[in-house]
């Protein structure tokens, strides 16, 4: 792959509402938890040491502030973020991702983690719509 | 916290194997996976907001260099990575550490992560002490 683009596998649980200055960057529509994926625009990247140690700085830097984000979105769902939960795994879609999630000692899942496991349920519209809206106005 | 001090509760899991620049580094006594623990020497830190921007960027180097040492434990265990998973949880002990864990294709619990489910066989003793030599001698 030469050219980058987002694998679509991720259309099946996320939508795109940002590009950051390094990552793509995904809502996960799960009503459980505030969740975003980042995705680095490197094409062909699968590990982090497929990117520079740059853009694996700057990558650190855009996971920092997801974890921000995920905060303001925690408090907007009612749901205030307890612990961060940050994770590069790509067992099932292959492409250089980092999950960023907020979690809570009450969640469904605490403390295990958020991967592999069933209780998806989508985000009301309404909700969905106002979290897209904080992550575009967020400062990255 | 004022002072540094690993958590007790990595010493029910794993070993102590090396300093590197930033991280104390342990290696999981887990007989199914090449796994180490990197715990970024900076007193009470749990997320990584915690550590300045310079740690940040110098933990994700440290966690490159982990996932090759965890290639390396993959060829000596004789069963190669296909996948690297990195993570920072924090749910169960708060205290900022990160996961790299050597994943293959046909490992028991494959394609899901590996936090959080039983299953953990500890290395033979002799495994284990090649295993840890290798870890001491890896560059960082």
């Amino acid at each position: 792959m030469s050219v980058f683009e987002v694998d679509s596998a991720f259309e099946a649980g996320s939508v795109a509402v940002a590009d950051w200055p390094l990552c793509h960057v995904r809502l996960q529509n799960d009503g459980r938890f505030p969740w975003l994926i980042l995705i680095p625009r490197a094409a062909g990247a699968v590990e982090f040491e497929d990117l520079s140690a740059d853009d694996r700085a700057r990558l650190m830097e855009e996971v920092v502030a997801a974890g921000r984000v995920d905060r303001a979105l925690g408090v907007l769902m009612g749901r205030p973020v307890d612990k961060l939960n940050t994770a590069a795994l790509g067992n099932v879609t292959a492409q250089l991702h980092v999950h960023v999630v907020g979690r809570r000692r009450d969640d469904p899942l605490w403390p295990d983690p958020v991967w592999g496991r069933p209780g998806a349920a989508p985000h009301q519209l309404e909700t969905l719509n106002r979290l897209i809206e904080t992550v575009k106005r967020s400062p990255v």
